[in-house]
């Protein structure tokens, strides 16, 4: 694949990362030269929709090396999403043949729809910070307990549980077993965060409930008196920000709890202004749910009195909580947001939620969850990015999750975990994130798990037991370097970096064991505290371009390229075939120029060089001559 | 491929063809025996996404028989548009293994997106007649000339020319050149149309213009009196009538012509009310025009009166001429219309347009023209179909296209046609097609050629000189085939039935040589009468699903199957290495229950079926026992 021509959104090959309206991008190309050394095309024509009409231009060849040449595209953005994508031609031996085309997707050599073209925005971008981000995120019932906490008396549904107590996971009493982690008991532990080096603290729903999770608030206008109150909530922003960590919330704008004030004004009185806020079939007891579970009832975002109150202007809930000192949100369920029946609002929630956002805070990072296919909901004017379950969660799942556990059901299907070989993963991640803008997929965040999956550790080497085999946490190891070297922000669930385990989502909302330290996997923890100081050292990891070099069912190897710096990561779930790379393609002289930042140095074979064989194994390198 | 799930949007699988939102429909899923004769999969799952949400529901068996199992998904229709596909599971010999999933582009042992999830509908249907439709389209100045158009001054901007003047094609009197064709001359001539099996006679634009072509129009209130004017007209919807002919009309609602009387409104008065009606960027000389033509300006659809005077209600243009007689409409560049800049009116458009279409006559067609990718624009509630350029048109030439004329361009690319194989050219057509809804599928045309392109025959064997290989003509007929046999409108253009040919669009518009019937082609003339008939005799060339059966670089084998009728055809460019079907997978006995209905019958050997491997050349069969 090193012979591929290539572009993606990243600085490499699209210098105006910001554009607006009517301004001209100058994107570039790079077409490797062929095993013979010579030009991979003879011609580069770009091929953009403008106003509905696809025009061509032709690309001018800008520099050649010994590896490959670039090619440059003028584009003036017409219109505020523009579709384009590249055809390559050259004579029948050259790379290109007499007709490929480059899309998002890779290189085809046959007629191809726009789905996969590449995507300029000319919308206001993402804030720059999102892209050197690294999110750790809290449970807050589960990672820490002030002495505080014990001088509260805990909540009427609550089912109090001792810290060491085992996580119910199943049956009714699941939501209710309490373990009291308050924000004060957060901050006790944010040396912990900030010493592994993450830079953005997100904190699942800290507004009363009547769960432990609390995605069923009873009011968004304070925080839960079980976590502290608004004061806990201001001096955890206080610490967070003393030691550079930005905060993020978590709204559920689908629904809110059956316990919610709105909710209770509704049911009192039909004529109340919040019976418009949801969708009563017949007033009061039948109306629409969060999968049809009466304790979540459904908001309807055609109630304009609704958007003043959640999420439009200066008033509404998402701006408040922004001033009182949250840097991010994280939107609950944003797939069915404002979808019901006939009515699909999503688009307008989204972009009026994230501008409201922006007012009360220019640079804002606004991450929607959404657990499958959300490009159609990610082009450029609404959520920054999305939780990329889709494009990376579920594939490295099924890259390295295993046999091990193969009789436990896959996350969203009604079978067990498939596994795949990695040319499988790798065409699947590639279509999930053709249909992003390179912005949102760079502003998306990278889970190996979080609070409602099994611990990524269990899904590589559990057997259900708790009992972790020697090569699953070796390709936990392998999923970490996936996670922090990838396009995309890493975001870890607290427990994760220590070893955790979990066979369910409500099984890995484990109390984060402080008391017990002997029991951590330092191992892991170091080895997580590297990887995210590797990303914070080298800029291509946080934002170069992703080139695919090889990829194999049991190797997947890339190239991450920035302006002056170029990193190649190799990761394998198992013992390989040899890779073996020409070292001119690489750009380098030979195998001493790949520096090894984790892992095994390479071998040089003649004009070669060889890549480590074994696995589970992942290694990184940095290569010394530039791009 | 006969071991291969299927499912798609015809009545086999769906059985209900206009379901109303809040309605279950019964869908279908053909699971065939493997080559052991053993079930293809053991589990099969619904996955549709409602509200935003994917959800999962079990299908069940419903019958079996030889050749597969027919299982069966109830599908709840929450959404006006509901996408969905399926997962097969099995155990790991069979074909399904662990994990399958089957979407419109078949199937893929990975995650994949929702981009090629089937959809279902619930906006009211296209209407049932279209399913039967074959179009054929006249150029009026080109088509046939009355004794009327002698009598007539031809307009000041025209330069007449004799019926056999060889067409100008390039050069500034390209658009003036002018042959005088009337509608009067259509109907001398639509015994032809009628005898040839045609149901519908599509004219390009009759409104007067500035050019032999009329969409540049200077009104859209009146027939052009060079054509014969108003009654003109309305003889020749009666005459089509009376032979069961539909008529279809072509409106610009991109843009008029700089002579429109709207535009000369305009011009004259920044005040009057047509300035509104276009985007100027300063009055009077600088306006928004296609392509950046002057003579073509752009319409601005956020202007209410332009909408109303257009489209929108009972005294617009589009319900006038439909209440005059036409039967549908033909909406030129309908990718650019409501497209500019920061404007994206397009969806609201046709939405619009086509009800008032529906209130003006209840079984309108409306055909939108689409050069490109359509799909994102036939989700259902607007045009009901395009001209299948980028599914069908683009995907036979380069499969039928030539090395005869690689140094041609190839229509829309800066490229001569690259000639593809088989299997790259239907990968391209179920990728186009897998984005539209069935129903938008087969409401779309099937061309080999149009007004806007070389002649197809041209296209398969010309050299340039006007001259044919007699391999180009029988790949015309190949081409012709496809066109009759596979899902969706055939569209004829005027001509092609006698072997006309034409290097590029404007060369084609040829004047029908009437005066000189030596020179047609008559045995291609009988193979499209037999194609149209066959279309007319089996109803599953019209309304049935489409299986693929088997695709090499140079042949294609698909099934057409309807309620109680299947067909086989058998298309080849070249001669082929044999293609052998297992007559069980077939669901036959042996060789002797395919009935050739054109070309060649099959061999058998042993129990498999030896289909004719010369070419060029297709085949189409009947199967005598029943899906």
């Amino acid at each position: 694949m090193l012979h591929h021509p290539h572009h993606d959104g990243s600085t490499l090959y699209v210098p105006e990362q910001a554009p607006a309206l009517g301004d001209v991008v100058n994107l570039r190309i790079f077409v490797p030269h062929d095993a013979r050394g010579e030009s991979g095309a003879s011609a580069v024509t770009l091929r953009a929709v403008l106003d509905g009409e696809p025009h061509l231009a032709p690309a001018e060849q800008e520099e050649s090396d010994a590896s490959g040449t670039w090619w440059r595209a003028p584009l003036r953005l017409v219109n505020p999403v523009t579709r384009y994508r590249f055809l390559l031609t050259g004579p029948p031996e050259s790379f290109a043949g007499a007709y490929a085309w480059l899309n998002a997707t890779g290189i085809h050599r046959r007629e191809v729809t726009d789905t996969a073209d590449f995507r300029m925005i000319s919308y206001p971008p993402t804030p720059d910070w999102v892209a050197d981000a690294v999110v750790y995120q809290v449970f807050p019932d589960r990672f820490g307990r002030s002495a505080a906490a014990d001088t509260r008396t805990p909540p009427m549904w609550a089912r109090p549980a001792a810290w060491d107590d085992a996580v119910v996971h199943q049956g009714p009493r699941t939501p209710l077993q309490f373990f009291g982690g308050d924000l004060a008991g957060i901050v006790e532990h944010l040396d912990h965060v900030a010493e592994l080096g993450a830079t953005v603290l997100y904190l699942t729903p800290f507004f009363p409930a009547h769960s432990n999770h609390r995605y069923d608030a009873s009011t968004f206008d304070r925080v839960d008196p079980s976590l502290g109150g608004d004061e806990a909530f201001t001096a955890l922003v206080n610490a967070a920000h003393a030691r550079g960590l930005r905060v993020m919330g978590d709204l559920t704008t689908n629904h809110t709890g059956d316990s919610h004030e709105w909710f209770l004004a509704a049911q009192a009185d039909a004529e109340a202004p919040e019976t418009a806020y949801y969708f009563f079939e017949k007033h009061p007891d039948d109306y629409a749910s969060w999968f049809d579970l009466p304790s979540l009832p459904k908001l309807d975002h055609s109630s304009t009195a609704l958007r003043r109150r959640m999420y439009e202007g200066a008033d509404s809930v998402v701006s408040r909580w922004l001033t009182a000192g949250l840097d991010a949100w994280r939107i609950d369920v944003a797939n069915m947001t404002g979808r019901y029946g006939a009515q699909d609002l999503a688009h307008d929630v989204a972009r009026t939620l994230v501008a409201t956002a922006r007012e009360a805070k220019s640079d804002v990072w606004v991450l929607a969850e959404h657990g499958h296919d959300a490009g159609p909901d990610l082009q450029g004017d609404g959520w920054h990015g999305t939780m990329d379950y889709a494009g990376f969660t579920r594939p490295v799942w099924t890259w390295l999750g295993g046999a091990e556990n193969s009789t436990r059901p896959f996350f969203g299907q009604p079978t067990a975990s498939p596994v795949l070989g990695g040319i499988d993963v790798v065409t699947g991640m590639r279509e999930v994130h053709a249909e992003m803008p390179w912005r949102a997929q760079t502003a998306s965040t990278l889970h190996l798990d979080s609070h409602d999956l099994p611990r990524f550790r269990t899904a590589t080497g559990g057997d259900g037991s708790g009992d972790i085999s020697l090569r699953g946490r070796e390709k936990h190891l392998v999923g970490t370097v996936l996670q922090l070297t990838m396009p995309g922000v890493p975001s870890i669930f607290a427990g994760d970096e220590i070893g955790l385990t979990g066979v369910d989502g409500e099984h890995s909302r484990t109390p984060f064991p402080w008391n017990r330290q002997q029991e951590w996997d330092t191992r892991t923890l170091e080895f997580y505290r590297l990887l995210i100081e590797l990303r914070r050292e080298y800029v291509a990891l946080r934002r170069g371009g992703l080139r695919w070099v090889h990829v194999g069912d049991d190797s997947m190897t890339f190239l991450r390229e920035h302006d002056g710096e170029r990193i190649l990561v190799h990761a394998a779930r198992a013992d390989h075939p040899p890779v073996i790379l020409p070292s001119r393609a690489l750009g380098i002289a030979s195998a001493d120029d790949l520096i090894p930042l984790l892992g095994e140095r390479c071998t040089r074979a003649a004009d070669y060089v060889l890549l480590p064989s074994g696995g589970p194994r992942a290694h990184v390198y940095r290569l010394t001559a530039e791009p």
